[in-house]
């Protein structure tokens, strides 16, 4: 049974607490019991874990060595500054997918670039709560099937 | 019954002839079959189209208008080309959800800007054919939940 | 009596059909009656085309080689991604107008830059289909008067 | 019956003095004669205006709040540089039709640039005197119809 | 024998009409035929074709997978444009000569960047009709050669 | 006792008329008012200047000369495009504080570069009328305690 | 009575012990007296808060959220880089005004863009500790009186 | 005998009063006598004008039309703002000469373009008041010589 | 005898895991024990720190001001995106060495942006594990030499 | 009988000692025998001359001026970076063709800008050893029928 | 008696033979002999160098050092892409002037850079042979009067 | 025993001359004999070699091949410009190792770019003449260990 990382970024944690016409009210907690849901119909396993700071979301990502056969992140604020989170993936090799509740090709340009999107197996970007579990769909089908 | 248009840009009936590395194997006709198995699981029904021409997928996408209730687009090449389809798009005001095969985020830079983006829900990219069944699930869960 | 082709660019034969706040209400027909109407009262005749079709449009233009005074173009989307209508009406040498209904100095980036504009008379931008009745005079002075 | 301001900027004082492939051989008197005749026949009354200051024309725009209806401008060397004429059309919230001689778009690549399109319902660029006159027109067709 | 097929993007058709001192007085049958007397010379077999569609050229290049041995290609204003040629000749995969009548790397910036160069063995630019010529023979010796 | 020369560039004559939602209803009067019962807190006098002109403003500042001790200027629109308001106060050398009624950083990108923030002790940005009365106490703080 | 969290980014707990030229002597520990006396002036309450750390400070922003009333952010370096620092202040909606002691408008280059702008009420630069005190007031102002 | 016309721009009266380390401490007097000097040894005659407003520079241009034979400017901020200083050169078409006292293209990045430059005989930058003599006897000699 | 911090920035524990062909087989604790070694021979004492945290990096650098008389800095991927970092080497004012196991200026264009080189004596790149030693010299002769 | 000087730029004489894959195996001295050969056919005479040093081929191509009919110039390196080639060839105008053995425009982006382009009558790029064949041919059609 | 050392750039020994349009018909002995002329005049010394060779002029400029008071240099194409003639000068550290014989500032972009004017009293372009007499000039009056 | 070339670009003869804050006061004879000692410590033997010229050090690098088992080149300004001097190491394939006196990542714009790094092993930079000995010391062990 395959084991997978599911990462949230800076400020995930408030989520459905504040602009939902950006973010949905979906909070975290139901995200993360969504997916659990999807990973029992799935057949896989998953642990979740949400951080504000980049240099813990570094150490995670260090941990999955070995011991995940995926990562499912939504990288938030950081697919766009961190090159640390870049070369964390880099160094695991684990295959990774990421997500993103809004649409980011369609916000402001500063957005549009992804430092993970190049160590990534894909992307899925702006259907809210939605993209991670078709996040968890791909990495799943990915990893049996590649 | 949603009703949903998914539309080939130019290329894809090549699909499954060469460059399977980028690709895959499947063939276009392979991706229709499990687009309309999944339909059918999905409960909607989809209508499919490949065109080589900028101007037929214009003119296809404008007689979705009153037709169908949502279009699933691979845009190919016309992703970062063509603000025709772009304005199509504008004009029939259908929910579009836009797939790729292949990451374009790790390709050259001129695959990394998008003018479809910007009318569409949301963007898939990377996960081989799987990007259209991903797709597919996409948009008939906004269909049906937004 | 001076001959003018107008020729109309994709997503025209939209209009009036979807988002009247940015294109108004009228018709592609409505407007090819107006312009009948002024071609009447200004002492020209006109053959008006429509196409969401690059290479027709240009085909068009190429016909119109010996055979029209004047071009009267809204390119719309092709305004933007087209050196193969630039390089049509270059071909034939006939003194073209170029009219947008909306202001396109107002829009996107991407719809700022013209490929027609450096091979035309001059250009109208922003009148809704007022657009077209400018321009059609603008082009009869312009054979007349030059 | 509807009173528009019509605003010369720099230098087209000369006009018809020098360079007349570029701006024709009609004086800024012969043109505000035309535009007087054309202002009969649309029955609107028009007040003209030139001067090569940007303060002096900021101020007269400015003085055009609640005494005009409509603003004709050519901006000149402004469009290109003045960021307080477009302050000053947003202060007054007067519908605004800018017009140029020459046809912009194809000049320097300095003069494709515009502060003054932003805050317009649309522009004329390229018909020599005859800019003004279709200028006018549209201008008069918005205040009525608008 | 090998087989070549020769391919003239949009606009073409009306060579030796129009602008002689930038494309020649010899029309686009006298390259045709030039082109034939070249190949019995150098025993090859061609075969010709024009469009100014996009989608049509795309069409006939799929066509020449398993068909032909090389491309010889001037793809006229899509060279700028077009990344669907270039998906299109990436798809077949069949050595590929680009060549243009004007040297494009003397005129307007916009006509300097190739998409189709990243796909072709070479490419010769500027020699008029001779441009032709010379790349039937390069991809000759190249198809003999490599 | 200091004295502050308080300079208010192009448009800041038409505070308080229109576009209340971007700089507040209180008039340039207004401001000039709140401004003396500070200056009379802070024991500073001030005079207050406004113009529409550019050379009117680097003339009022050249004056400044060993006449005040401190500029506090709203430079208004001059803010990104004069060289010429820089310029004066280099020759002048009087320390200046620039005040902005709305964010500048966040409007228009050609907002967001100041000519005046190289010559000035610092920038207040933001606070509708309030952004004066900081500015007066931060020149004034400057002028006693630097 | 208002609550006001003050945030201080890295480094400026080591204010007044290096480059007083740019910075100036007075300690962080010197500018919160000062705040609290402020403070205690203005009828409001301050708690104040300094962090080497990106997420750190991304978590005390998200704790504001129902508890405090506004916040007075020097961001420092973070000011340049964090997606994640504007990104909770999106989330928390909390009226925030920006703070720099040196005028970042005259330093390097990566130095004068700030993501924090954009979802700041208003910024205050260059006034060194001063730019604090001015922010509490203007914070203050815009708590009492928008 | 050769009129010329010596214009000075914005802020060059306040020459030899501050700054000497840039300008020099000659004032603009005392340049204007030199260049008197000199224009008599050169058997010219000359007449000197500054201005800090761009419009009356612009007509001052404007007057030299049929009234001098040659200009000598330093358009100082202006050159690198002012299209309109441009056009009336354009428009009047009197060869003319570009000095500056400072070497511009050794100061910052928007001082090097210089919108006068396009339009002049020749540029001589960077020797302090000597400058103007050197352009005196480069626009004397084209004058009597070209 | 001289103090000398060595600082190894985010994913530098991971050395010698994976990606060979990039970093080396190396691990860290090989190279702090080589660096022990090297520190020996050239009679310098050594304290290494690694972490995956900007902050705690900052944190570091801070409290090496009065108890260090040198950096050497591995700060990896934060090279590229922490001003912070800088900021802190600006606060300490400790002379600075920087080195990187890969050759940076021949890797992705973002890698090629330093923000540590401003404030470092200097670089060396591209060594493997021996940057660090060549770094240590380098840093040691600096501080001896100097 | 028309004389063609024939110019090989930097490193060119390194051509067949190393990196076959983008050179050929082909020496330097096997192409000039190749070209002795081809002139012979087509009945025009041939001198050779290669340097490494920039300043040699700007003499060699002066002493062309009035000496020979034609160059045939493959600047390598130059092509990229020298202003003096391109003044060279401009000083002598005797009709150059620009030949290069790979396709420059598939190789890192600096060598896609070439200084010759703009002064020759057409570019060969990408055809090994033959491009010079080809060059050859196209300089001598050029110069017997134009 | 000052020494001056006359530095020609490449391809100025081709003056007065090609291209008089741009550089006139006098040639670099006309030039040396009216600089001698001059010199004489102005009591001072030259000697002149020219040379193709950007290493020449270099090690020409090396030997400067001690040797001579100042230096007149016309670096032609060198101007645009020489670093080395940069430091040479700035080794050195002989006062130089920059002649440029045509209006750089009007030609092609390439031509508007250069590298000598950082290191350089000033810079004197345009006036065809005329700009060396100003120059040594220039140079002179700078020599005896700083 | 492995055989060393040390190449030193234009102006490096000038070492220790001028500019001593920049270069140090060492002269490049210093610099060899200090290279030579380390050398006999490293095992190594070394040759010499200094050029002005770009086509002589081209040369030089092109007699390394079969010669040299390694090179210590600093190309100084050439660094900067010369695509020469990186194909010539391109060409020989033989490891070299690039060293800057200064820290060329804290100078000008343009000294930031290099096109020797691509073809390096790596680089050092900004010790002084140190930076030569610790270059020696890398290229030897990665002579000996890689």
């Amino acid at each position: 049974m395959k084991k997978i990382l599911v990462l949230h970024g800076p400020n995930l944690n408030m989520l459905g607490t504040r602009e939902p016409e950006k973010y949905g009210k979906t909070t975290l907690a139901d995200i993360n019991n969504m997916l659990e849901d999807l990973a029992k119909e799935l057949n896989v396993t998953i642990e979740t874990f949400q951080s504000n700071s980049e240099g813990e979301l570094v150490t995670k990502i260090q941990q999955a060595y070995g011991m995940f056969d995926g990562i499912l992140i939504n990288p938030a604020a950081y697919t766009h500054t961190s090159v640390a989170l870049r070369d964390a993936l880099l160094s695991v090799n684990v295959p990774t997918v990421e997500v993103h509740i809004s649409n980011i090709h369609t916000r402001e340009e500063f957005r549009q670039k992804s430092f993970i999107a190049g160590v990534s197996v894909g992307q899925i970007s702006g259907f809210k709560h939605n993209s991670y579990l078709l996040g968890l769909r791909a990495l799943t089908d990915y990893l049996y099937c590649s």
